[in-house]
C-alpha cells in the first residue's frame, strides 16, 4: 500500500502507473518499450515503485525469446474513491488502482439541504461501501468528487452554484480530504462523467471528443487530446445557455431561448405537466395524479406507450439540442459525441433526431466518420471518471 | 547560419531556440533559469546550437552579482519566409528569426488559374523579396504557408478545397519545399492567422482564443494551450455554415440560413447590388456604375458617408455573427476574441455590434473578462503566423 500523498518521483514512474492503470499488467519488456528506457533502468524504477507501495510483481511474462521479463500489476492494496454528488443523489464507489469498481451505494439526497448534511452523508457512504468489501485495505490514494456546479480548481470548492445555496466557495475538497484522510479533487459532474466515458466507455479511443449530459439541465464536457479542456475560468461546456429560439421561453437566467429552457429534464417536465392539464395528452394526464409530478421519465414512458404528444416533445427536443450540436461539431470537429445523463435514457428515439439534425447541418468534413452515441456506462460514468480525476493527479509528478 | 534541414538536438535546445524567438536576446544566464539546467549544461547546449548556426553570442550581460554572463541571441543570418495565399492576392516576407518583417511584397493573383501558376509567382515574388534585401543571407531556414481551404497536414496538401478548382491534393509543400530549398508547411489561412496574432498581436500572452476571420466566407482559429487545434480532419473552426437563420438565403453549400450566406465579404457584395439596383440606397447606386461590381469596401464606405442601408447591412451582419460567437465563447470559455480579415475593415460599428450581442448572449462567467478586439496586424497576420508556423517545426527536435 502506497502511503498516502506519495507520488511517483519522476516521468517514467508516473508513465508506468497510468499505462498500468489503463492497460493492466505489463511486463517489465514491454514497459520499457513504452518509454524507450534501458532494461536496467526499467528495473530500477520498477522497484522504486513496488518500495513505494504502487505496484507488485505477479509473476514471469511468456518469452520473447531471451529470459522471461516479470509482469508488473499496480498494488492490489490500491484504493481510489469516487463521489458524484448530484442535485438530489449521491453515488459512491471505491475501485481498484485499474478504476475497477469494488462496492458502489447510491442514495438520495437533496444538495440544497446545503454542503455540511451533504458532505457528512457522502462520507458516511464511504464508510458503509468500504466496509462491505472482502478486502477494504487502507485508506485511499486519492478520491475524487463530481458536483453539479462550476468549480474552482483552485480552490477545491464551487463558486456560486446556481442550484446550490450555501455551497459557494464551502471548501469541499479540504473537508473531505480531512476526514477521509486522503488527496481529494473536486470538478463539475459533465467533465467528471466525460473522464469516465474516455477512461471505460466509447471513447477510451478517441482523443478529441465532447460528452454531452442531458439531466435537469444540459452541460457538455469538452476533451481535447485526451484531457479535459476546461476554458479560462473553467466555464468551458456549459451550453445550456445557448440560444435556440429567439421567441422561446423565458429562462431562469433571464434571457429567452435558452437550450435549457427548451430541452432537459425540467424542460420536459414543464411541458408535460401544461400537456397533462392542456387536455392534449390522455396518457399524461392520467399519469398526473399517480405521481403528483411528471418528470422526463413520465414523458419517456408516454412515448414508448405510443402517446403523440410526448413523441413530439422529444422529437422537437433532440431537434433543439441538434443544432446546437451541429454548429459546435463543425466549430470543434470531434472524433465522437456521446449523449449522456438521465434524460438521454429516452433512448433512441432521441439520438435518432439528434442525428438526423447533426448530420444534416453540420460540414461533411467533420461528419464523415463521426460517430454520435448513447453513453454505455449510464449510472457509473460519475464515479469512475471521479476516480479517474484523481488518479491522473496521483499518477503524476508533484 | 544553420544548414538547411538542421534541427535542434535536445528539446532543451529546441525551447533555448523559442524562447529566443519570443522574448529576444537572453543572457545563458537566464537561458538556465527557464530550463533548470546548471551553468555548465547550459553553456554546452549554447556552444552547441552556435556550432549548428542557430544563435551568436552577441556581448556581456548587466552582472547579477557574480561573473556576467554572456548574451545569446538567434543567428542574425537565419531567415524564414512566410506566403500568404488568398484568393485574389499573394502575400511573400522574408522574416528573421524572431520574425521580425525584413522585407514584403503583395501581388494580385486568381487562385482559380490553378495552383503551378499561382506557386510561380509565390516563388518569383520570394525571390524578389530577398533580392530586395539589404542583407538576405543564404537559403532560408524554413517555409511556412498559409492558403485558403481545408489542408492535410500529412500531405502538405489542399483537400477538396470550394473555391480552388484543381488545387486538390496538389503537393504545395513538396513543389515549394524543391524550389526554396528549405522544409515547408502549409496550413489554412485561418490558422497561420491565428498564429500570427498568438505571435506578434494582442494575443501574445493568451493560451486559449478565437481569431474570427471576416473575408469572402467567414472562419475561425482555435488557439487551446498556445496551440492551434485543428479536430480530428482538420476542419476545426469552420463555422461558416452554422446555421443562424432558418429560413435565410440559401447557401453556395446547399443548406439555407448558413452565417457565411448571411454575412461576410460575399453576402455583403451581394445584399449592396440589391439595394443599388433596388433604390434603396443612394449612395450604393450612385457607386456601382463606377466600380462595376460592389464589394464590402462599398458598403463600409457608405457606412461612413451615413447610408442608412449600409449602416443596418454592417449592424445586421455583426447581429448574425455575434449571436453564432455568443454560443461559441459560451462552449469554449475563450481569453480573447480577435476579429480580423478584410471585412473587420468595417471597423468600430460592425465591433460594437458583436460585442453587444455577445455581452448579452454569452454567461457571464465566460463573458467576465472577456476582450473582444479587432486585430492590430492587419495585412501581416498572415506571413507573421506562417513563419511561426515553420518556425514552430524547425524549432523543435524531430
Amino acid at each position: 500500500m502506497a502511503r498516502v500523498g506519495t507520488r511517483p518521483e519522476n516521468r517514467h514512474q508516473a508513465r508506468f502507473l497510468r499505462l498500468l492503470r489503463d492497460s493492466g499488467p505489463q511486463s517489465r519488456a514491454e514497459l520499457g518499450d513504452a518509454v524507450e528506457l534501458s532494461k536496467s533502468k526499467v528495473a530500477i524504477e520498477v522497484e522504486r515503485l513496488a518500495e513505494l507501495g504502487f505496484v507488485d510483481v505477479v509473476g514471469l511474462a511468456a518469452s520473447r525469446g531471451g529470459r522471461r521479463s516479470q509482469m508488473v500489476a499496480l498494488s492490489r492494496n490500491l484504493r481510489f474513491v469516487g463521489i458524484d454528488i448530484g442535485a438530489t443523489s449521491i453515488d459512491v464507489a471505491v475501485l481498484d488502482g485499474g478504476l475497477n469498481l469494488l462496492g458502489q451505494l447510491r442514495a438520495d439526497t437533496d444538495v440544497r439541504l446545503g454542503p455540511q448534511p451533504v458532505l457528512d452523508q457522502a462520507i458516511d457512504l464511504v464508510a458503509k461501501v468500504r466496509s462491505g468489501l472482502a478486502d477494504p485495505a487502507g485508506p485511499p490514494a486519492g478520491v475524487g468528487v463530481g458536483v453539479p456546479g462550476p468549480v474552482s480548481q483552485a480552490e477545491g470548492a464551487l463558486v456560486a452554484p446556481p442550484i446550490m445555496p450555501g455551497w459557494s466557495r464551502f471548501p469541499i475538497r479540504d473537508q473531505l480530504g480531512a476526514a477521509l484522510g486522503a488527496p481529494v479533487m473536486v470538478d463539475n459532474d459533465v467533465n467528471v462523467m466525460a473522464l469516465g466515458e474516455l477512461h471505460a466507455g466509447t471513447a477510451r479511443s478517441v482523443r478529441d471528443l465532447l460528452f454531452v449530459k442531458i439531466g435537469t439541465g444540459i452541460g457538455c464536457g469538452i476533451v481535447v487530446g485526451g484531457e479535459i479542456y476546461r476554458g479560462v475560468n473553467g466555464s468551458a461546456g456549459d451550453i445550456g445557455h445557448i440560444q435556440v429560439d429567439g421567441h422561446g421561453p423565458v429562462c431562469v437566467c433571464g434571457n429567452t431561448g435558452c437550450l435549457e429552457a427548451a430541452f432537459g429534464g425540467a424542460a420536459l417536465a414543464r411541458d408535460a405537466e401544461a400537456a397533462a392539464r392542456g387536455g392534449r395528452s390522455d396518457w399524461l394526464a392520467q399519469r398526473l395524479p399517480q405521481v403528483r409530478a411528471l418528470s422526463a421519465r413520465d414523458v419517456g414512458a408516454a412515448a414508448d406507450a405510443g402517446d403523440p404528444v410526448s413523441i413530439a416533445l422529444i422529437r422537437d427536443g433532440g431537434a433543439r439540442l441538434g443544432k446546437v450540436l451541429a454548429s459546435l461539431v463543425s466549430f470543434f470537429n470531434p472524433g465522437l459525441v456521446v449523449i449522456g445523463g438521465g434524460v438521454a435514457g429516452l433512448g433512441h428515439p432521441l439520438l435518432a433526431e439528434i442525428r438526423s439534425v447533426v448530420y444534416r447541418r453540420s460540414l461533411p468534413l467533420a461528419t464523415g466518420n463521426l460517430p454520435i452515441v448513447l453513453s454505455e456506462l449510464g449510472g457509473t460514468a460519475g464515479v469512475v471518471g471521479a476516480g479517474r480525476l484523481i488518479s491522473d493527479s496521483v499518477f503524476a509528478t508533484v
